[in-house]
């Protein structure tokens, strides 16, 4: 019996038709898929896919806790021992990510854990990064600038200082760190050019001038697109 | 008569199959295309969906000189004047971009130009960045790390400035800046865990330990991935 092949599927940012080509075959092809989702409540990788997930495939969750800081090493420990069963089985696993499999997101533990191991094949998605660049519509990086990608639970001096060695910067996670964020814009002189970025690609999509942005209702999943010259410049 | 609208459509790194289900339908429905390509020689991106071109569609070829620094304005003026006359005429230009049109490459030029009087919609494709990880199957960034993308333009000093402030970065655009990359990574003691890929998601992909690649084989499109705590720690 041959042993199974694991599958990293990036889905990109949550418009199904933002799935590449790749990832649809490798999805449907795929007599098991796993995914994360939080101990209650839908998983988001799993709901970009839902329409295609009609062949009977058998399904595996690996529940993440919902709280602040890294998971568990427990969580990935399981996960690794679960799929590989299946492969030491012989069937192939395809394992959901919502935007890119290896930016950000729970693929990274679970590849570093098998990867000696099986062979893994790796489908780069649509990042949130491009996505929110796109929901705005304004150019990210142009000719030689640099880029930087910042999550906000950075301590405040430490935000300040990488912001002002980039020409552009995504700033990501922001949730309850959005306040100190805006501090920072602002005692930058780079708050009025910012723009806030939720739930790009999905129908409600919501993109806004970051400075008109209530505090009190900033979700963690969202991101702030910052520019030195400003938007486009 | 309806104006025509402009779509900046990712095509993702170079395999076909890295094409969205959007990126193709919209791709398929339009009259005309329009792609940047050399003066000589094939387009990147219009080969990235050739097979897919088999409708009659009109195509629009923007030429840029390949020598370095950037192109002059006159060929963005000249280019989103004739997209203008499509659009005028009352027909939808599908515009082209290898990788994401909004990261880097020529879509930005002429975006910048055309939004103010048409409709633009930005698709967002799978960047040269997480297909160069996905190539290499090595995580990219994870939990609260920083990411950097740096051209290998930048001054040696600057280069190493910059890749001492975050834990990941893409070095892109290497070609004859390869030799300056090299030392600084040397210098920094980043040389032994750095990644080098070309050609991410193509048949002749290449991924190697960065310090074992011939500096004089090296093209512009290639990308240096570098790790402080080395790759996937």
């Amino acid at each position: 019996m041959t042993t199974g092949r694991l599958f990293g599927l990036g889905l990109g940012p949550g418009d199904p038709e933002l799935v590449t080509l790749k990832a649809l075959r490798l999805l449907r092809a795929a007599p098991v898929v796993a995914y994360p989702g939080p101990e209650e409540g839908d998983s988001f990788a799993r709901r970009i896919v839902a329409e295609w997930l009609d062949r009977g495939q058998r399904e595996i969750r690996v529940r993440f806790p919902m709280r602040p800081g890294p998971p568990p090493a427990a969580i990935y420990e399981g996960a690794a021992a679960q799929l590989a069963a299946v492969m030491d089985a012989g069937e192939d696993v395809a394992y959901l990510c919502q935007g890119d499999p290896l930016f950000y997101g729970s693929f990274a533990g679970i590849l570093t854990r098998l990867a000696a191991r099986y062979k893994v094949t790796v489908v780069p998605g649509v990042s949130s990064l491009t996505a929110c660049a796109a929901a705005a519509s304004v150019p990210l990086v142009q000719r030689d600038e640099t880029l930087a990608v910042i999550p906000a639970t950075l301590a405040e001096d430490e935000l300040a200082l990488r912001l002002t060695q980039v020409d552009a910067a995504a700033i990501i996670k922001l949730g309850r760190h959005f306040p100190k964020l805006r501090r920072v814009l602002s005692r930058l002189g780079l708050l009025d050019g910012a723009i806030y970025v939720e739930r790009a690609s999905l129908p409600n999509q919501l993109v806004a001038p970051l400075a008109t942005v209530d505090p009190a209702r900033v979700p963690y999943f969202a991101t702030a697109l910052v520019w030195r010259a400003g938007p486009g410049a």
